[in-house]
């Protein structure tokens, strides 16, 4: 299968990062195209980031569509335009940070989120609520460290990661943890090892997820909520949205 | 003052009728800048139309700051963009349909939402949620009729919305009625001289509470989730919005 | 137009303030009848002195009907009697807890609220429950000054006021403070200019919402749940109350 | 013991049909003070009804402090003016929904409550709510019979109580009744018989409750919420509750 | 009256323990049967134990039935096999953990758990929400006593636990003291008269409240839930569960 | 990898119905265990039937973990002794019902179950709100069809269910369908092309997320509420669970 892995920040080495990460734990079958949009912020720290990022992040979903792919997943923990692209896909479409609660709650009974800025922790307490996961997360923790911080970490930085996922663990209850960005993927397996509790990363969660629902011949359902959106005319630099009933 | 009246559907007929509405209302001193972006979706109907919009509208919130505005006002139900909008203004910004829901929750104990098509129930249901109005409120229900069919209504139409807006009445208990589009303000007083109840529409609603902010010295708290966003690069047809550090 | 602020504590001095803070805020055509009741509790602290004001209360709500107001305020933050003053009222019954959360939200994420008395606190918390606002409520916390205190009040209650205001913000995450007491009413400016946060006074935001309503032509909706009473018989000091059918 | 047994209603046709019931299940050495108010409504359908009743119950609740009885029940369905009335008791106080909730949810996995006017509903399901017993609640439904026309109760008016238990059962899933009003004590056998589930009556649900508390040496905790209100000048024809610090 | 009083902990000790608290508080005409089933756990502290001590409590209140009593008692805090039970039986069955609940929140705004060991609070956490009690609930505090050194405890054992108490008043807010294991029944006298706060015992409030349901000839709607298992065959050891229908 | 498929139901013809499916969708390195304790009701269709259930099935858990598997299912829906089986396996415990409704949510935005016996809706209610899905169902649907004649299953019976299936996408705004029974796992793939919507089976859902935690090397978190469980004395029929310290 073909899994259309698109990263909304533009940073190109985060792409690059991420890439590795769901190539390693693919299927033999399974071939990944790791894409940033063209268009956007470097990186997503606040709604104003995500709010533009949601719109270029649709043109990489309809390429996607264009070149066949099985399955979408959206590469940033904000899960941004997970509806629209819905809608605008035929084929399923998974936010990594959906995925990552999910299999968490399948090995633990409270897990707790690690993030990065402060200021986007109202994203994930709105993404908990969203999908149902508030009862079953210990805590959001911020790190502040800031998503481009994250491409080449050094030892500080990562101590710094580690030491909230600590205070998750010791003071908030948490039983595993869930990495709060998609540019941790590559720290999740030497922070589970030293944790020793389980550590979620939810770009490989997600490819996960995408395989299982191909070999179940499941996909989106297009009756109700996420149907192909009313043809309509777009304006100025959206206009190549424009379809006509 | 001077209030930015954004209308994210860029349908020029609509923010003509809305311009209208908040004209009528606006107190002597109080200016209305009423503007559709350039870019963007005709009419707004799904997530993927409001995903689109939200990134057009933001510019417009920007021209307005530019321009001195007091306040700005977000002029879809959807309230799309709120957050990120707040983020990059100083003065305040109002939803119409967080505005509607507070004057509403006023004059009655539950109020009915009538809106525009099926598919947008939820987005409707997902604003009483993150406003806190769910258990005030005795039902949203859709008329499908499109929202370019608000421009010129017809009797038929008009009388298919009053007929859903007596169901809301006899059947779930509405004791007042939030009209859930923009593109419905001037049928507002029509409506409620007929259905006997308080007919809420949220641009005017808006407007009184941006003049009400405004006299009360009140803007968006700078401290906290709408902080400006971070200084940082952004690519392609959004690298205007790059701000270096 | 013609408000109708009834004070339902006692105590004249507090009801003088608070008609300064109307009157200073007022549009030009607004007059403001600030009263409190010949009967009930000097100051309301619990569920005792407030189910008692409650009754007296209604007296001035009738009154007001009878001199023609156009809107009826009640100052006192736990909202007593809200529901049966709106039974009772043709205008627009407005309390000062609800319009503060109303304005609160619109310029916050989320708020504080700083009140008085410790046992006052799950009044706030129904309040904030009642009108959807818990999840927009960073937290409630007490001063335990007494109500009659914040008549005159000195340097030091002033300073331990501003220090649990300045713990909402650091420790709460408040954006916004919510004043607790009507009896705040003049502190607000002075707060907000050392706090650097929006602070608001519940007193002058429903006097905003009055004239809101008042310009809007919306009042409460007499087919539901605020419809007048049924006559029917009262005895001995309620005897005045008895209609006939 | 002594049970101090308030009727807010203020007609005594009800308060003896209460008596009589709560006399009819009391253990041999229970006495019941079964009491309406001096003043106050003749019957409670509605927020200003029921405003008025608390102010007017607190005084009965004084009086059984003054004749030291063990209990106090608050018998009417809103269980008006409760916190008050714990504050100012030394002796538990129980509100007839509040015991019918409890002993329904012993012996039913969901139970329905049939109570009289429609307006009233709100006041039934803020109870649930209050209570925390929403969930274990298949429905309210109204009958629209008027607490007077409970008194001397004909078959027609029974019948259609009756029907509206059946629907209860039978659409809503209601495998135990909650009869909403005092007034309909004396048909809760009838009606068990004839209906085949459990119809709890709250009267003797609260004698039962009573009994149990003072048996098991439990009393009102005075430290916290229902301490003591505040001593504090009245004025007017409330002054006599002036206590002086 | 006849009550069959369930402790599905095997401990004799734990047994002979609650036997003698729920005497000493019963009425004259109620007979207890006290009994710990043959298999399972000497002790409940996590969901193994008690799924294999709900399975083995069962045959207990098979007896119970058998022996003609009036109503059965879960004598556990986690109200194992509470649903099971119900079908069951014909007569009323009644979970401490409830019955505890039920008693504090008569006498206290907010009450406070303090149970065995930390494991076992999601346990406690899901029976407040089972039952509706999470907003009265300040608090669950463990205080890692174990369940068998309850059995003959020691003055620092009792110390440790009158420490959480205090903590859970002071730091919680709780006005009263629910205890989260039957094996406290003998402590909750000294308790309350050490904390000046209402303590309650499970034990006791269901005998109470069984006392009670017998006397208002109240017992299990057999219409809906809790209907008897429909007849069909068991294998192996619980062969004799197999009915024909 | 290896997976103890348990189905808690002694009905030899269901588990080789269940073992059928999960082996159809197994990736080729998978094998499956499918076993049924040989304790236990023939079928679970009440609290009763599922209590004695979950202790039989342990022991299927315990001869798993011996046989060195690598991941184990409960292929019931009501997902019994969950909590109990991750406590004493070191591998992943997944319930079919929590799996269905994880998938289910990845391609639909409201989802409808569809399942047996009108008296387990309460089960799977409770399920919906422990995982936290409630929001995302759309409702529950008793067919009434017994969980013993979905084993030969005729045409009537499919149509039946089919209906139901219908009604919940229909009348309920279902967009794709949760099978509620272990028993329907054969009829998933003939209802989705007959329905147009999805419709998944828990039993082939829980295999692909077995596999995957496999894969990414997740497992159980031992630290917290599902630590082993402490080493104590069991008696009579169960003392083979005995651990000493």
């Amino acid at each position: 299968m073909k899994i259309n892995l698109v990263n909304p920040n533009t940073c190109q080495g985060m792409t690059d990062k991420i890439a590795l990460s769901a190539a390693q734990i693919a299927q033999p079958g399974t071939e990944i195209r790791a894409i940033s949009p063209e268009h956007g912020p470097e990186s997503i720290e606040c709604a104003f980031d995500e709010t533009i990022a949601a719109a270029a992040l649709l043109e990489e979903i309809r390429k996607g569509e264009q070149l066949g792919v099985d399955a979408h997943i959206i590469a940033c923990f904000g899960d941004p335009a997970l509806d629209a692209a819905r809608e605008i896909a035929t084929k399923p479409v998974i936010g990594i940070a959906g995925a990552a609660f999910q299999l968490a709650s399948l090995v633990s009974y409270r897990f707790g989120v690690v993030t990065t800025m402060t200021r986007t922790l109202p994203a994930s307490e709105h993404l908990l609520q969203r999908y149902g996961y508030q009862h079953l997360c210990s805590g959001v923790r911020a790190t502040d460290i800031a998503v481009l911080d994250l491409e080449s970490i050094d030892r500080d930085t990562y101590n710094q990661l580690k030491h909230e996922c600590e205070l998750a663990i010791q003071q908030d209850g948490a039983e595993a943890i869930v990495l709060g960005c998609a540019g941790m993927s590559d720290l999740a397996n030497e922070l589970s090892e030293q944790l020793n509790v389980p550590v979620i990363d939810g770009v490989v969660a997600a490819v996960k997820l995408a395989e299982s629902l191909h070999q179940l011949n499941l996909t989106t359902s297009k009756s109700g909520q996420y149907a192909s959106p009313l043809a309509k005319k777009f304006t100025g630099q959206y206009q190549h949205w424009t379809r006509l009933a």
